[in-house]
């Protein structure tokens, strides 16, 4: 009785050892030498939790000399965020993550030490080759921009890009210098920077009406043309034209989770960036695709005599979530960008829907190659205008709402006008739509918003699922605001 | 007989489980779950064999779909990089990794797909605190910078910090644009720099020597001082004073592998770059210490206008390298960064010790501060002039000779000098002292260089291993160029 059938353990332990053994070689953890301590590292960090209204990281501060702290999402405070703050005014200037949680492991990537430590890449240049065809590959399938025998350079966001740009299409010793212009409402930073360089070569003088008519003045006139808009999202196209119109297509905005894509841009100088592609805008990554080789090779001088290229990480860390977008032909990405920001626009409509004080921009349907239908609105901007004639300080009205929005006097346009970002944190959005829920309830009064026809909603609270109509009633009349709603 | 002794098997089979699990849990690869991929991939591509003559990078091309190609040390070649071009030029402009290779674990980065993907960290400004903290705690270890009480700010290198430091200095609308000015020999990126901007407030004006006597003529004068000075490596001090002299103090290469530290620097507009400190040239990083909050705050104005800060990847990249450098004290990096800058120059020295057509610049040796002890030179660049009065074109000589250095006229001096750089990869140094002892043989003849007084070393070819004394003669004489050498 002492005496067992070894042969069955024998067989138990050799299996046991190889369903660990394969386990391993197949998720190859097994092969793991210098990389494991700074993916522990990374791992034990991501772990941290952050009450979902913050996040801590890898380069967060560290107080109790263990780990880093939590950071949190605006409004939310306490060690692990989980404290909301009551009356905090909503902020958005966070990004959506347009590449989904489920990519965590293909949009990590590990730096080894040693990573291109150089100036320079192999062919002497301060750019990824790879990348570059990534760049295009992703141009390609998304139909956006034509790259064939075209130039390709990258900048430290499109920031650097549109100085670059702007040296490169003003000419040297000028008899006078370049105008640079704008169509109002603007993105504001292509004054502020035109005028922090104080050129003797190109000079900021505004509106592009005023100058429509001289276009062959003898001038170079550098016209910014930023289509979809920042901030309105028009698909806007360049106002001047002659042999000394110059244009900047800024086309950070040209994805299709922001707006259809009618047709591939080809216009001579484009810019884009990460920032709005996947929604990292720390990596500090843009590029733009050039015709011409003169106006290639000045840009590359610029960028070079300035900073010398831009970050080997950041092109490393772009290449990486560029590999992300184009798994499944960027299918994946885009319809998750596309409903993310649909829904956002949709939330907002409604939550406007029964106000004559404040109205939306109107923005054209139109057809879209990338998802061959026709689309709905889904802007990276609310362009919102203040209707009452008394109300002129459209910020200010939204301010003692506790709602911070974007002056129109900062975009060249009135201060009727506010920009509101559909691009934030989840957390800064569900507050901005609460905020303006409360808004237009004020308004139209209680009853007229009971009286609202309802829309069907799956609602989770905290781990409590349940089944009710129209969210911004519950919000607005039987749930304390502090409490965050996200619907699925 | 088929019945046996099963228990040893249990315990052999829970031992061997346990074994495993153990040694899993011990090298806690067992925790990794989304950041394996990423670390298999990086080990992948890092264990690519490219002969000790190249490497391939995780963002290499890949052209047979599977794995990056090799990029091979300049004059090497092969998809191995093994093969030697001969009569290649040495061109040096490598950058040697001051962090030992054995620090692959604590310098290599985890980086996840959510990190720092907002514009902004949590206290609203585009740097970490977690690495202006380790900065500070670096310069305070090494004592070559006082930094209590400074500002801190980041930007894309050294490079991108002159420009900022510039319009910081210089006021907007002055009634005379700010005169930015040098000493030669001088660092060339300074006037390059200054003139592509082009500015109304700045205007690079030439030699500090011409603006000695007027420096209260009432108009602002912006001085660069490199300190070390590149090319030659002196400890300059800034050359005009009085209420309209600004120094600019580029401190770039003042760090114990370079040059004795005396002293803390303490001047008003201090520089430094993660490049000279480790040699990561290509994450574009670098660093200003700056005494008054208003220059602190155009500053900081002026690198978030053209670039919205610096890449939070090449941010957490140089937070990581810092840890690294932090340990032990610093000793480690810097005592390897010496002693490899000391041998370098001393083999420098020596090969050109029987020449009367070439000499070297003369560095005075000093007390270090850090080292507490007063040390040899170890300069980043050898300043060479040609002496013989014919040989008014160093650069074409040494051309002609298969070394590539840069003319003399670059930094503003005479093209009887040339500057060859110390700090190229180990490849670029041998071939560079290679060819310098040929063209001393030619002029001091074979005789000459046998009867010198022999330094013996252990030289390692290939896998064979043997002992002779004067490697220079050796490879002069026996040994075919082309054999790559490596002391130890």
């Amino acid at each position: 009785m002492g005496k067992i059938d070894g042969s069955k353990y024998i067989v138990a332990s050799i299996t046991l050892n190889l369903i660990l053994i394969i386990n391993l070689c197949v998720s190859g953890k097994w092969k793991l030498s210098w990389s494991s301590q700074a993916a522990i590292e990374a791992e034990t960090v991501a772990a941290i939790s952050c009450s979902g209204h913050g996040r801590a990281f890898l380069d967060g501060l560290v107080l109790d000399g263990k780990q880093p702290i939590c950071e949190c999402n605006s409004c939310y405070q306490g060690s692990d965020c989980s404290n909301f703050i009551p009356g905090c005014a909503a902020n958005v200037d966070g990004y959506v993550p347009f590449l989904l949680v489920q990519h965590a492991a293909s949009s990590a990537v590990v730096v080894a030490g040693w990573h291109r430590m150089s100036y320079k890449f192999n062919d002497h240049t301060f750019i990824s080759q790879e990348l570059e065809r990534l760049i295009r590959k992703v141009h390609d399938i998304v139909g956006n921009a034509v790259t064939d025998n075209r130039f390709i350079v990258f900048g430290a966001g499109s920031t650097q890009i549109l100085s670059a740009a702007v040296y490169a299409l003003s000419a040297d010793n000028a008899s006078s210098p370049a105008r640079v212009l704008t169509s109002n409402p603007y993105y504001p930073l292509y004054k502020m920077q035109t005028e922090l360089f104080a050129s003797v070569n190109f000079e900021y003088q505004g509106d592009t009406s005023l100058w429509k008519n001289s276009s062959d003045a003898g001038t170079n006139m550098i016209e910014f043309v930023t289509s979809p808009n920042n901030p309105d999202g028009q698909l806007n196209k360049a106002v001047l034209h002659g042999p000394y119109a110059k244009a900047i297509y800024d086309r950070a905005y040209y994805w299709p989770h922001f707006t259809p894509i009618p047709a591939p841009a080809d216009e001579d100088v484009m810019m884009f960036t990460l920032s709005k592609l996947t929604g990292h805008a720390g990596s500090r990554f843009g590029w733009a695709v050039i015709k011409d080789e003169a106006v290639f090779q000045r840009m590359t001088k610029h960028i070079g005599v300035t900073s010398i290229g831009v970050s080997r990480d950041g092109q490393l860390r772009a290449l990486k979530l560029l590999k992300v977008v184009l798994e499944r032909e960027g299918k994946e990405i885009f319809e998750f960008g596309y409903e993310t920001m649909k829904t956002r626009w949709e939330k907002l409509v409604k939550a406007l829907s029964l106000s004559k004080r404040f109205s939306l921009q109107d923005i054209e349907p139109q057809f879209c190659t990338f998802f061959q239908k026709l689309r709905q609105l889904s802007p990276a901007y609310a362009w919102l205008k203040c209707e009452r004639e008394e109300e002129k300080d459209c910020y200010a009205v939204h301010k003692a709402a506790n709602i911070i929005g974007h002056e129109g006097s900062v975009f060249g346009a009135e201060d009727r006008y506010i920009r509101l970002s559909m691009i934030g944190t989840q957390d800064e959005y569900d507050l901005l739509i609460d905020r303006l829920n409360k808004l237009v309830s004020e308004e139209v009064g209680a009853k007229t918003m009971r009286r609202m026809q309802p829309s069907c909603s799956l609602l989770k609270i905290s781990k409590k699922n349940f089944t009710t109509c129209n969210i911004e009633i519950l919000r607005q009349y039987y749930l304390p605001s502090y409490i965050s709603i996200s619907i699925s």
